[in-house]
C-alpha cells in the first residue's frame, strides 16, 4: 500500500522524464512533450531518445544512465515487452515514480497478462509506484504538470480531483466538465493499476489540502483495504467522494473485466457499501459533473430548513418540486414574514410561497431577481436556493456581477439553473467562478440533492469501535449443516431458535416434553426448499395429531423416494408471530464475508428487497442496513402494528457478521429465511438456518 | 370536442388578424407582427388598432367590424376584462379561431377565474375554438407563421409536433430541441384550456400527414374523453406520443393546480394508463428532446434482434451496455460469421463480441468506422446500432457524408453518440438531416430504449370489442356494506367468497353445516381492520372449538366496547391456498371509476406495488396489469412453486370494472383484500370485501 508521500512524486512532480520521446509530431509519444511545452510546466523535462539532442526546447539523453538522479516521475510510452527492462533501468536511476502509457498487458490477456504479472511483483519488491501501464496519463494544474499522451486542455481549474479506470470516460468527463466552467484540478487515468489502485489515488487526493472534492469513474475495486483508507481519509478530511460506478449488469461486468481486468463485482454490494459510507453515487455523466460542481461550490448546508425555487415560471416550479420529492429533500415552507418581505418585493400576481414564481414580470426589472433572492438568504427557514432562469440573455447580463457578489456573500447556497443561455453570456458566469450553473431543471435538482443529503446525513464514526458481541462457537463449519445442527450452532452464539428435539423413529416422538402446538419438520442436509416436498407440518395441537403427521410424513419421503436424504425429523414449539426477515451471508471476492439483510420469506427475491454490507457490522451500521430496505415500514410498525425488536435484529446481524469474520474460510453461504422479529422487547427467532460448509460446497461446484 | 376540421383555421391559418397591434417595439404587442414578419408568413395578416395605419407593412384597421370576413385566426392581447366583447366582435366577422396571449383568468383566481368562465360559455355556445387565454402562442413552420410574444425561433423543423400546458417549459424544450439540431415543426403552448385542451391539440397532430411523432409537457388532463380520442388517434395513425408529466408531488400538484388550473392528478393512473397505450413518458427534459429526436429518426425496428454497441473505448461500452439492461433493450449476440467478418475489419487487439471496441485504433483509419457500421447493419441479430465516438474532430469530418449516406441507406436505425463534439462539427452533423445525435452514453440509451420498447410493444388493439362478462348485479350499493354483504354481493356478480354462515348469536353456530376447519370473524361495517381486535380466528377444527373461540371473540369486544360497532359474526370454511392480491376501485376526478391492483395482504402499502387502470378493462388489459406489477413472479410461479391462475384473476378484475362502471354513482370506493390467487385452473377467491357507498362517504365526508 502506497502513502501519500510514495505517490507525491508522481502526482506532484518537480522534474520529468521522458522515455522513447519523439520529436515526430505525428508520433504519439511526441503529445506529451507538447503538452507539459503548453501547459507551461515549471518543472524540469528530460527526454530519452538516442535520435535527438533537444526537443521543443527540452534536453534529450541517448541513454537513460545519463539522467540525473532527481526525477520525480518518468513517462514509459515504448512497446510492451521492453517495458519492464527500462523500468528496472530507471530504478537504478533512482527514479520515483513511473507513468506507463504503453498497452499490451493484461487488457489482451497471454502473454500481455504475464508481462503485467512482472512488473506488479517488481513494483511490489522495490516499493516503486507505476500508474499504468494502459493509462491515457494524469495532471495536476496546480503544478501546471500534465503528463499524457492524449489532449487533455488545461483549463480553469476547479478544487476537484477526478480518478477513472477509463481513459476515455476520463477525457469525456474532463470535457464535459470544462464545458459547464469547472475543470479538473488533479486527473488520473490509472490504466490497468498495475500496482497502484483507483483508491490509492482517491487516498492521497482525500489528504491532498488542494482538493475539496474527489470524483471517480469506477469500474471495480481491487482491494478493500485500500478501499477503506481512502474512504476514511474522505471521511476525517470531510472531502466528499463522489462516483460513477459502471459494470452493474452482467454484459457490462463481462466488458469491464475484459475491459482493464477489474473485477465488476456485486452490484449491490458496492450500493450498500457506499450508502453506508456517505460515498456519493451517480447515474450518469451529466449528473457526476452537476454533482462535482455543486460540491465544489457548497458551503454551510444546514441541517435544518429546506430548499426554496425561485423561478419566472409556474412550470420549472412544479418539475423541481416534483423532483424534489422524488430525492428526499426537503422543501422549505415559507414563514409568514419571509412572504410579506416577498410580496414587497414582487409584483402582486406573483406565487410568493415555495416554488416563488416571479413571473415573466422580472424580464422587465431584473432588480426583483436579486432582492427576491436577499430575502431567502436571509430566511432562517431556507437551506438552499435554486434560482430558474430562463429570459433574454441581455436583460440579465447586467446582474451578473451582482448576482456573483450575492452569491459570494450568501451563508448558504444559491444553485442557479438557466436554460437556454447563450454561449457568450454561460461563458460572462463562468468568468464570476462563483456561480454554481446548471443548465436544466432535473439536472439541478438531482445534483442538489446529492449535496444536500451528503452534508445532512447523520455520518456514522467511522472508526467505530467494535461492540462486545456474545461469545463465539468454537465449533468449525465444514461441511454442509442441517436444519438441527444449524440451529444448535445458532443457539451456541446466542441466536434464539424454537424449542425443539430430533428425533431418528417414532419412538423419540414421546421423549419429548415441548408444549403443544408443534411444528414437525423433515431434516436433510440436502433438501433446501422443504416445503416442495410437504416436509413441514405446522399447527400441531395434541400428541395423537403429532403420531398422525408423522406417519403421513413418512408416506411422503417413501412415495418421493428421498429416504436416503432424510437424517431424522425434528419437532419444534411454534414460534410467535414476527415480521418475517432474511439475514444471509457471502464471501465476495472484492468484499470478503459479506452479509445481506432484507425482507424474508417468498417475497426476499421476487422484490429483491435486500442490502448487503461487508463483516464487521457496528450497530449503527446494522442500525442503517434495517432501515434502509425498502420494507422497514413493515418492521417500523404501520397502521397501527406494534413496532418490531429492531434492537434486537441488528445485534443479531451483528452477532451473525462477527461470525462470519471469525470463521472466515470454514464456510461457503449462509441463510437464515426467515428470522422472525417479534415486537418490541420479544426479540427474534430463527425459525430457518442453512450453512454451507466450504469443504461441502467444494464437493458441489 | 373540436374535430381536425374546427382547428386547422388555428394551426393552419392562411389570414391571421392581430387585435391590439402595437407599433411600439417595446410593447409585448409588437412582437407577434415583427415574429410573422421576420419567419415570411406568406398568409394575409390584418391588424387592428386606431392608432396605426399600417405597421412593417401590414394593413393596420380602425376597428374590428373592418376586417375582412375569411380571417382564421385573430390574435388577442389586450387587458383581460376587454376579451370577451373582442371575442364576440370577431365571432360576429366570422373568424374562425382565436388566440388569447392575455393573462389573468383562472390562474389568479377570484375574478379572473369568472371572466374566463365566461369566455368558456361564449366558446361552447358558438363552437369557437379558442387557444388560451395566457398561452405563449403556437407556431407551424409548414406554414411559415409564428404567433406568439415570445421570441420564438424558426429552425431546420422536423416533422415534430410539440404541445405544452407550460409557455415557459415550452419555450425551453424547443430551444433545447434547436440545440440538438431537430426544431419542430408545429409547436402550441395550450395556455389556461379554456375551450381547446392539450388533448385535442394531440389529437390534431396525430391526425396530421406532416407529423410523424408528437411531444408534450402535461400538468394534467382535463377530459378522459378527448385524452382516449387523441391516444386511438395516435394508435391508429401510427404516431408516437412523447409526454413529460409533471406535478407527481404534493408540491408540485399543488403548485401545478395554482399555475394553469390543470389537475395533476395521482400519478400513478397516469403512469398505468400512458403505458397500457404506449404513450412514452419520459423523466427528465433532455430525455424528452432525446427521445422525439430518435423517433423521429426511427426506422424498420424489427421485435427480433438486439441492439449493438460500437464504440472506440472499452469504458462507453460497459456504461451503454449497463444501461440497455436497466432500460429492459435486449443486446445482440452476435453470430460467428458477423464476428468473422468484423474480425477482418478491425485490427487484431479490438474486441469483436457486443459492445464492440474498434479500439483508439480507428484515430488513424476512421474508414474502420464505416466498414464496421456496414457489416452490423447487414447483420440480421441486429435490431439497431449505437456508434460511441470520442475524436479529434479534424479526423472524424472526412466521414461525415458517407456515415450520412450508410445511416440513410441502412435498414435498422443507426445512432450516433458523440461526446465532447466541437459546435463545427455539431453544425455539419446537422446539416446532413439524417444523423441521429446524442451527446453522451446514458442519454443514448435512455432514449433509444423508448423508441425500441414502443415498436416492439405488443400492441393492443385499441378499440377491442369488451368482453362479454359475467351477469351484473342488480344491487344498489349505496351505503357501506358490511364484509358479509359485501361477499354477498361478490357473489352475486360471479365472484367466489369462501361458503359461509352469518349468525347473530350463539344459537346460529348450531345450524351451520360447513365442513372443518373454520374461519370465524366480527363483522362490522365500521371496523375495517379487523385484526386490531383480533376479530378473526383462523384454524379453527371442531364445533367445541368454535364455541370457545366464540366465547372468546364476545369477551374481546365486551373488553373493547365496541359491541355497538359489531353487526354479527360469520362462520367460513377455510380458503385454499393462494397468493394475496388486492383489487381496489376509486373514483378519480379526471379518469373515473378505476381499478387498482396489485400485491395484497400487509405489503400492499408498504411497496406501493400497485398498478391502476380506467374501467372498463379489457382481458389483455387485465393481463398486463397483472404481469406489469414487481411481484408478477410470485404469481408466475418461482422457484419451483405451481403457476397461479391468472386468466381467473383477469376475469374478476374485468368483472369488477365492468361492475365499477355500471353502479358509477353508487359507490366511493372499494378495496378487496386479500383476494387469494389459487394454482392454475382452481381460480380466486375473495377473503375480504370492503364496499363504501356514496351516501355512507358522504355522511362521512
Amino acid at each position: 500500500m502506497f502513502t501519500s508521500d510514495d505517490l507525491k512524486p508522481m502526482l506532484e512532480p518537480n522534474a520529468v522524464a521522458i522515455i522513447g520521446a519523439s520529436g515526430d509530431k505525428t508520433k504519439i509519444s511526441y503529445k506529451p512533450i507538447a503538452n507539459l511545452k503548453e501547459v507551461g510546466y515549471q518543472g524540469e523535462v528530460y527526454l530519452v531518445n538516442p535520435k535527438y539532442e533537444e526537443i521543443l526546447g527540452f534536453p534529450c539523453y541517448q541513454k537513460i544512465e545519463e539522467l540525473p538522479e532527481y526525477i520525480d516521475l518518468a513517462l514509459i510510452c515504448v512497446a510492451a515487452k521492453s517495458v519492464l527492462s527500462i523500468i528496472k533501468q530507471l530504478h537504478a536511476k533512482k527514479v520515483k515514480s513511473i507513468l506507463i502509457f504503453s498497452s499490451g498487458f493484461t487488457e489482451i490477456g497471454g502473454e500481455g497478462a504475464k508481462l503485467e504479472e512482472e512488473i506488479r511483483e517488481y513494483s511490489k519488491g522495490n516499493h516503486l509506484p507505476i500508474c499504468g501501464p494502459n493509462s491515457l496519463g494524469l495532471f495536476n494544474l496546480n503544478k501546471q504538470m500534465i503528463a499524457s499522451f492524449s489532449s487533455l486542455k488545461a483549463c480553469d481549474a476547479a478544487a476537484i480531483a477526478f480518478v477513472t479506470q477509463s481513459g476515455a470516460m476520463g477525457s469525456l468527463t474532463h470535457t464535459l466538465a470544462t464545458e459547464m466552467g469547472i475543470g479538473f484540478q488533479a486527473f488520473v487515468s490509472s490504466g490497468n493499476e498495475s500496482t497502484v489502485d483507483f483508491f490509492e489515488y482517491i487516498d492521497y487526493f482525500a489528504k491532498s489540502p488542494d482538493i475539496k472534492v474527489i470524483g471517480g469513474y469506477l469500474e471495480g475495486a481491487r482491494n478493500i483495504t485500500k478501499m477503506n483508507r481512502a474512504i476514511k481519509a474522505s471521511y476525517e478530511n470531510n472531502k466528499p467522494i463522489v462516483l460513477m460506478k459502471v459494470g452493474t449488469s452482467v454484459i457490462g461486468a463481462d466488458a469491464a473485466s475484459s475491459h482493464t481486468a477489474s473485477l465488476a463485482g456485486n452490484a449491490k454490494i458496492y450500493q450498500s457499501y457506499f450508502a453506508a459510507n456517505n460515498v456519493v453515487l451517480v447515474d450518469d455523466e451529466e449528473e457526476l459533473i452537476d454533482t462535482l460542481s455543486l460540491f465544489h461550490y457548497a458551503k454551510n448546508i444546514s441541517k435544518d430548513g429546506g430548499a426554496v425555487i425561485v423561478t419566472q415560471s409556474g412550470g420549472a416550479g412544479i418539475m423541481m418540486a416534483d423532483q424534489c420529492e422524488r430525492k428526499g429533500m426537503k422543501f422549505a415552507t415559507l414563514k409568514a414574514e419571509t412572504k410579506e418581505r416577498l410580496s414587497q418585493t414582487l409584483p402582486a400576481f406573483a406565487s410568493i410561497k415555495n416554488p416563488v414564481d416571479m413571473t415573466a414580470q422580472v424580464n422587465q426589472n431584473p432588480q426583483q431577481i436579486l432582492d427576491t433572492l436577499s430575502v431567502l438568504v436571509e430566511a432562517i427557514e431556507v437551506q438552499t436556493i435554486v434560482l430558474y432562469i430562463q429570459m433574454t440573455d441581455h436583460l440579465f447580463t447586467p446582474i451578473i456581477d451582482k448576482l456573483s457578489k450575492l452569491i459570494k456573500q450568501a451563508n448558504k447556497p444559491v444553485v442557479v439553473c438557466w436554460s437556454g443561455i447563450q454561449e457568450e453570456t454561460k461563458k460572462a458566469v463562468f468568468k464570476e467562478k462563483s456561480i454554481p450553473w446548471i443548465p436544466t431543471p432535473t439536472r439541478t435538482i438531482n445534483a442538489l440533492a446529492h449535496v444536500v443529503n451528503y452534508y445532512t446525513a447523520e455520518k456514522q464514526a467511522y472508526d467505530q469501535t467494535r461492540k462486545e458481541i456474545r461469545k463465539q462457537t468454537p465449533m468449525i463449519v465444514n461441511e454442509k449443516l442441517n436444519e438441527w445442527e444449524g440451529k444448535q450452532l445458532l443457539q451456541s452464539i446466542g441466536i434464539k431458535v424454537p424449542k425443539g428435539s430430533f428425533v431418528r423413529n417414532q419412538e423419540g416422538l414421546h421423549e419429548h416434553s415441548l408444549p403443544f402446538p408443534l411444528v414437525l419438520k423433515g431434516v436433510s442436509k440436502e433438501i433446501t426448499h422443504k416445503s416442495d416436498y410437504q416436509l413441514v407440518q405446522t399447527n400441531i395441537n395434541s400428541q395423537q395429531e403429532l403420531l398422525q403427521f408423522y406417519e403421513g410424513m413418512i408416506n411422503r419421503i417413501k412415495h418421493h423416494h428421498i429416504e436416503h436424504l432424510i437424517e431424522g425429523m425434528m419437532i419444534e414449539e411454534m414460534a410467535d408471530e414476527g415480521i418475517e426477515v432474511i439475514i444471509g451471508a457471502i464471501n465476495d471476492p472484492t468484499f470478503g464475508p459479506t452479509i445481506m439483510f432484507g425482507i424474508g420469506g417468498v417475497f426476499t427475491e421476487v422484490l429483491e428487497d435486500v442490502v448487503f454490507l461487508p463483516a464487521p457490522i457496528t450497530e449503527s451500521q446494522a442500525l442503517q442496513m434495517i432501515a434502509s430496505i425498502k420494507a422497514f415500514p413493515l418492521l417500523n410498525g404501520v397502521r397501527g402494528k406494534p413496532k418490531s425488536d429492531i434492537k434486537e435484529l441488528a445485534l443479531t446481524i451483528q452477532t451473525l457478521s462477527e461470525f462470519c469474520l471469525s470463521h472466515q474460510g470454514e464456510w461457503r453461504e449462509m441463510e437464515f429465511n426467515p428470522i422472525l422479529v417479534h415486537k418490541e422487547g420479544n426479540g427474534v427467532t430463527a425459525v430457518d438456518a442453512v450453512i454451507v460448509g466450504k469443504k461441502q460446497a467444494e464437493i458441489y461446484s
